[in-house]
């Protein structure tokens, strides 16, 4: 059994990590740490785990959690995160990251985030469908943003096979992304019946797009657009992509199938935010806009368990040397 | 013209009491009032404003509200009211409050609200459809509550035909009832997809529903249960009213065509919050339960409008002798 | 390993079976029947499973089933069930019905439903908490219906206790309950925003839960009115418990505990439809109104899992002598 | 007072007619037609309207409704119109069809829409703010579709102002747009809590699109991709707009305000559903993105008023002299 901590259990990515560890056949939760509800049983914020899981929230003690877990998830806010995650590599433990703070190389996490790093080192982005290997010997995993994970998926097949000239991902996402916290934001009338685009041109995951596809594809250029729809999960990515040259559909469909082959997790299916729902999985289907230079590429993940918890055990799978679909592996919850 | 002070303007009941009064012929805004946004236009709190009204908020000064107005409506919360009233009247004003302030006797409003009252005075309780010859003449009216306005108009016909031992009020209401203000109870994650009971036993509005029913049955008994629903506006109100001699479909039928002969807002039309979305109707419905005791009559009103802001506007137009449907004599907005 | 038959495998019950049956690690799906979808595979009605079951739907053919399986769950129309089951049982199976038609004496069907009874048969209600040493040898188990689970869970303890004079059913559900198939009812301009009550005195259900909570109080009297609100899943009933006596909440408290001490899916837990999602518990929570004869007694399940899907592997599980949480141990869903 | 006739009165958009024309001043229905509920009182269709409008639906009959009426609004489905137009034509009416019959040139409706057309004439756009001129006079005027009235005010300004080298119309709209027929693309469960693309590159609407903005600069490329959200009413577009050369905010701006100067149904006003619902309001905002050639323009409108019925009766108000905003000029239903 690999011993797990989770750093930062109270919030919305904490408890779905508990929600899916729950299932886990080969971890156990040992650890789940709190400043705020520290002494209280996890079911006090978390009551769909009453019955199921019997753990106090305690604090954060870097050395006791070095000899309690192996593995620890870090769920704590951007900027936190790299307090912490020095203390508990110390103590001897792989971390996965979920915080935003090893995404990006330290200059430009400095830049987008507009903050000074306080550890800076290699990082390693925790997409496995594009760094396994990588992942698989980490010390440390940045944990991929949720917009990134379904705006790579979705991009990543065409930019690598030099045909993208540009793409405007336009995504549109559940409200749980915001966090639990109670803001205008996230007030039930200001959402309900209704969308609107935020950090219509500004938003901080378009540098980890920028640098997964631009790995790919120097000259690509990409932009990005967000907008929140009255949903609590999901996220669904329209790229529109526009090639250097004609494509036909049966081309675009073997290059996809192909960079997929292996993926479990990503298939080609229409998107719907449904079929992802509480499951690991990213939908994609495309549409070639006939007699344009455009092709339109869909793809549906569920932001808290692709974009984030489910991801995170994915990568923890495959740092230990199991099949990644291990726990994981279950059916999104339609309708 | 009347003219019309809102006396904080910047909440859901404030901002309806706008919406509405744009369209009223007889009635024009020429102050509203707002401690924390005084010098800032409508439309920085009400974007749906902008171009059709141009105000800008206040800071409260009775005396010259006294040289601008005619009449006031008081949208601040409870127990904030009563300190603003008095000088108000003083300033020649009539009131319409909007608060629980007036709707209930001193000592009664002291045992349910906690609160010491400031103003004591005989209240007048604001449902044009009981008490429009005590509205006509009033200096202060208390604008019913939301739950109550739908539970009383439910089952006031029953209750005076002398035949009601007792009625569940089992409501249901959006959550634009608990205000504007951001909060657990209204974050779009814990309300979407959801439902729950609260106040399960103890709401305050049950005070208001037993002073009215019980003015008209002395000895019929009356429980009250909210809940909240994944909706913003309307209420829909189960009474399940249990009855003490059989009664044919017929015979019930009658009881409410007559009660309700000339209320032009109150009509025997299947409830649904899509019909009166918006409007200032309150729909009822009946079924008989046959072979038992028991009828059960189902209200649905908009709570914001006759619940709070449109029910305010009918009692201004009783005040002032107009037809009591001027301004307000509109459909609800399905779908 | 369980080799399982799903007879009827297109509809919302069905998938459901499938979604929760790829996660149970005794019970393996052999034959999934659908008349109209024969030869098509899973993924082209369940987009969401597809790469996690590779089956094709099949024609019904009772006597190859009877070879490939040892248990089946029919989850066809009420009426159909009772065509197909001696068929079945004939060929070896055990049966778990998902329909109406072996919830009742056939007698009490044949009143509530209109229909003649083609295989009447002593009935096993299907629900653990009361019955779980009749399932336990039964060849055809009756699923119980949605609301009825929620609703005698919710009253049983305190029926059972001998306090009860009456209790006054207020259920609230989502529309999934209303099945697969498009209809007024079901169409989202319809639904969103809105909330309606339904069959308001004349429900079917209403049958189950008099024969199993009048079986624990002869003389206590039931009403039941149910509603449809803005949610795909769940179904919150609010029970208005009159008792024949003054009870503490201590009292009360004990009451539940006690009853359901070993019965791992019901938890005394603050209802939500949010943390049952997805999963097979009931929560129940209760308030005793001060003062009067009243106390209120709350319950939310997921009417597609406890309500349905979830209850049936519960009730196979107790069949084949497992844990009867084998499988179906998982959190719900929230948020 | 205009009399007003409806051909084709019980779907949304003549729902819509008729909810907006309860409150025009100048303008009296005398005529609704219903092939199927002919006899019927309004009410039975369209019950928020029950006490507002004492009409029943009639047959169509052209000649008579020539007698009564003075304009028609022609609410039948695509196809239909061009067969009843001109029998009213004939009988000496004006007509606003809110099909898409008359908004094409005949050779690009028949190429659109795989149908001949039975009545080719000059087509008159019903869009104000392009072409009040033209519908003042107008016999016959094409009320646009819902989708082009919110991409074609987006973008307009930008468009003539010969900046525009592409753009990419990423929309999301309520279920409303799919209309009153229960379908699976509007039953709930496929709806809540989800997004879908449709139509991803061939919705008929693009040519709309093109022809008003191609216009404007015939050079500028247009791409079209439409989603359904979980809300009723209303049409988000996000404009992502590719500029020929750098621009600044100022400009921008001066070049939209300038643009809709003397239109007041478009403000530049933060776009939100909830701000125009049950309004006339296009609102827009705009953001360059810093660095790059692209700027996002985002409209809102309410599809069922200013993508329909609002706008249709807007040009009522031109053809008959009086100010646009007679009897439209409210505020949108925020929250």
């Amino acid at each position: 059994m690999i011993r797990v901590g989770i750093i930062g259990g109270t919030g919305y990515t904490g408890g779905e990590l508990l929600r899916l560890l729950c299932m886990h056949p080969m971890a156990e939760v040992t650890v789940v740490t709190s400043r705020s509800q520290a002494g209280k049983p996890l079911e006090a914020i978390h009551p769909n785990l009453k019955g199921l899981m019997d753990l106090r929230f305690e604090d954060l003690d870097p050395a006791a959690i070095g000899d309690k877990c192996d593995v620890v998830f870090t769920a704590v806010p951007h900027g936190a995160a790299m307090s912490v995650v020095p203390g508990l590599v110390d103590a001897g433990l792989r971390v996965i990251d979920l915080s935003a703070d090893y995404r990006l190389p330290a200059e430009v996490f400095e830049r987008v985030y507009k903050k000074k790093h306080l550890d800076p080192r290699p990082n390693v982005y925790g997409l496995p469908e594009l760094h396994a290997e990588e992942i698989k010997n980490a010390t440390v995993v940045g944990n991929p943003g949720c917009y990134p994970t379904g705006a790579i998926l979705a991009g990543a097949p065409l930019v690598r096979a030099g045909v993208v000239e540009r793409i405007v991902f336009d995504s549109k996402s559940g409200i749980s992304g915001a966090g639990q916290e109670p803001s205008e934001t996230t007030h039930y009338p200001n959402v309900a019946e209704n969308i609107r685009a935020y950090n219509i041109t500004t938003h901080r995951h378009k540098a980890e797009i920028e640098q997964e596809l631009g790995a790919l594809s120097p000259n690509a250029r990409f932009s990005f657009t967000p907008h929140v729809i009255p949903s609590v999960r999901g996220i669904l990515t329209t790229a529109h992509v526009f090639v250097n040259r004609p494509m036909a559909t049966e081309e675009v469909q073997s290059i996809y199938e192909e960079f997929y082959a292996d993926k479990p997790f990503v298939r080609m299916n229409k998107p719907s935010l449904a079929n992802v729902r509480g499951s690991n999985f990213c939908d994609i289907s495309f549409e070639v806009d006939e007699g344009t230079d455009r092709i339109v590429v869909v793809s549906a993940i569920d932001n808290m368990v692709k974009g984030a918890a489910g991801q995170a055990i994915q990568n923890m799978n495959i740092m230990y040397g199991l099949d990644e679909r291990t726990g994981i592996w279950m059916s999104g919850l339609p309708p």
